[in-house]
């Protein structure tokens, strides 16, 4: 049996030293408490070791960065070949200029590139560009969609001020008419509509954008309309090299990337149409780490190697068979599951499981067979998941399975 | 004569795909127009070489990050073991404890801490915590203060709606009886005093705390009072290892890091006392990479390293050099100047130079010498320069205060 003694006595001094013990996502209150890893010693392709040296096969790749694998020798190359010249510097380094060039040649919906640290600097900047450009104030977000800690979206309210939030409307996901009832009364004050190219909030199953709805979403933004702005921070690179927009249909005129663009590597990007760019030299926007060279030369080896070597079409396949072999699993066994979202970071949940308590079961025992999912945060694959930790992962999962089977 | 053929070019190219050319502080646009490096190719100590090859003594230490110089040996080992290991994980590494740790042995104002990436992050992270804990809206701030990006502060207004800013009220800097009749007026209100260990906002002469600012800042503030927070995103490390407030006396209950901590790795910390704590594990703060644990590998090398060798001694010692050297050599040349701030991180302007044209004149000759400043925001000094530095930074200065003299 596994145990995770030093992952507890780690996880105690935290909680005196750390509110919380660890803030948001890091907390491993959120996993299986007591019966999960709650520090991690090191990693490697998809596999890490925890502190008590338990081995796993990883599904959260870091809550999406990695997406070539941890230590990815490509990118860990690009990075060293950087780290010789310098990383944060008091100008920009030409991977500025390189990578800008990438992207605008990569990113469909894209004309102009600048580059931040976190997903929410660049959702934050979004919005403030939209509004800029349009001397609008409203922004129009979907219900519980995740943009960030930016004070305009972040999902708890403990320290926002009504203030921040009075101009932001919601509708529901995939409700085209909703969307359309709000902009026709909001509209002409309506800065941005902001979208995720799928729904993909915690706890909840995921659900793909309706044709309809991104039928209405391109029909009813610019010209005269709101901004369109597609949130692609945790999507990005997943479904398609070019934007998820892409990928679904959307015509988005700002995109936000970060997370997997540099595998691992602390990196943010807004992309752009034209139309958007002079506004964009007007809005502030700027940190001290912003240029760091390192991550830039990371991101670059990340796209080219991912571009070079289809690496999405064979993580599209190991999701596809990951996904394949849990549904027959849990048919199998007469477990109802719903597999949800794109097979590249798919979510699972049991029927009549409200407080996840068959998920935390499962998750409980797949991390004593050496596999990591998250009991209700969707999971991610890498490139560096082969059939065999495939094949590996499904000898856990079935055990997982008859644990919650036997619950029942 | 030095060329800057390559910069310019490349400069060229990044107008065309990035807006503006380059974001806020990393516009070449800054410095000396056509007659300043735009792109760093490597840095090494305190120097770097531009992408047309031309070397520099640099006094900008990429905008305050390197506080020991570039390539640091025990910052990179230190990093180097680390990566070995990984940086972004599905949970935090054991540095995030142990950095935490570290910290609050060595700031004398926090019980706990947590980590972002900006400085930004802290900041507002501050801000939201002092609400959060007081039930309280209003913000009080010195006019021009920088504190960041966050809506509420951010220098520039474009894209910020005036919600974001309502419950902001500011004083002017140092001004103890203006603070105290801003906070007789709102004080039961005001969630937040969040100050800079001294004035050092950009094209301002640099301004020590007046000692009566101090201890109407301590006295107006907690208990029935506002929250004191330190922004010591800037002098962080510069003035003393335990926290600017200690320098100039301040009792904060919260303090803002980042710049400086990690020589030139993207991390920030807030620290805070108890009495925050409990709010603090409330308000929502959390990023893709907040965990990375190179960052924190250099954060503990950089802290144990300047602890241990007193490299804040040796940064004063240099700071002292310069700056006699410089008013030496203004004085003989009959030169009005004013040297003001910390010696670690001091800022020079010319007599009736109000928009800067002596600053740039020195500045472009300066750079013909291979030292590097810049015109209207302050400079920093790092543990990596030394006498021999000093001394060749000195025959460059003078040649060009000589080019301002002959201006007039």
């Amino acid at each position: 049996m596994r145990l995770f003694t030093r992952s507890q006595s780690l996880w105690e001094k935290a909680q005196a030293l750390v509110p919380g013990g660890m803030p948001a996502h890091l907390s491993p209150n959120l996993l299986v408490r007591g019966q999960s890893p709650c520090f991690i010693e090191r990693a490697e392709g998809c596999r890490f070791r925890d502190v008590d040296g338990n081995e796993y096969i990883d599904y959260l790749c870091a809550y999406g960065p990695m997406i070539l694998g941890y230590n990815h020798p490509g990118v860990e190359a690009a990075v060293a070949e950087q780290k010789e010249k310098g990383d944060c510097f008091s100008l920009p380094s030409p991977l500025w200029v390189a990578l800008a060039e990438r992207m605008v040649n990569l990113i469909s919906a894209a004309d102009w590139v600048t580059f931040g640290k976190n997903g929410s600097d660049v959702c934050n900047l979004a919005v403030r560009l939209a509004r800029a450009h349009t001397g609008r104030k409203k922004i129009v977000m979907a219900q519980g969609s995740y943009h960030g800690i930016g004070a305009w979206c972040t999902p708890v309210r403990e320290g926002i001020i009504e203030e921040e939030r009075s101009q932001v409307l919601t509708f529901p996901y995939n409700d085209a008419d909703a969307l359309e009832a709000l902009l026709k009364q909001h509209g002409p004050e309506t800065a941005a509509v902001i979208v995720t190219p799928f729904k993909h909030e915690t706890t909840r199953d995921q659900e793909m954008p309706a044709p309809a709805f991104i039928d209405r979403l391109n029909a009813l933004t610019r010209p005269e309309g709101p901004v369109l702005i597609i949130d692609d921070v945790r999507g990005g690179f997943r479904l398609d090299m070019r934007g998820s927009a892409e990928y679904i249909g959307l015509k988005p005129h700002l995109s936000c990337f970060s997370k997997a663009m540099g595998n691992g590597y602390p990196i943010s990007a807004l992309c752009g149409q034209q139309e958007l760019k002079e506004a964009a030299s007007r809005v502030f926007f700027t940190g001290s780490f912003f240029a760091g060279a390192e991550s830039m030369a990371a991101a670059l080896a990340t796209i080219d190697h991912m571009v070079n070597h289809n690496s999405l079409q064979h993580i599209f396949r190991m999701g596809e068979m990951l996904k394949q072999g849990m549904l027959e699993q849990a048919a199998s066994l007469g477990l109802k599951i719903r597999y949800t979202g794109p097979v590249t970071m798919p979510f699972m949940t049991f029927e009549d499981d409200p407080k996840f308590q068959k998920s935390r079961t499962f998750c409980a025992r797949a991390y004593q067979e050496g596999v990591f999912f998250h009991p209700y945060h969707n999971w991610f694959l890498s490139a560096a998941h082969e059939e065999g930790d495939i094949r590996e992962t499904l000898e856990a999962t079935f055990k997982a399975f008859k644990a919650v089977k036997e619950m029942t």
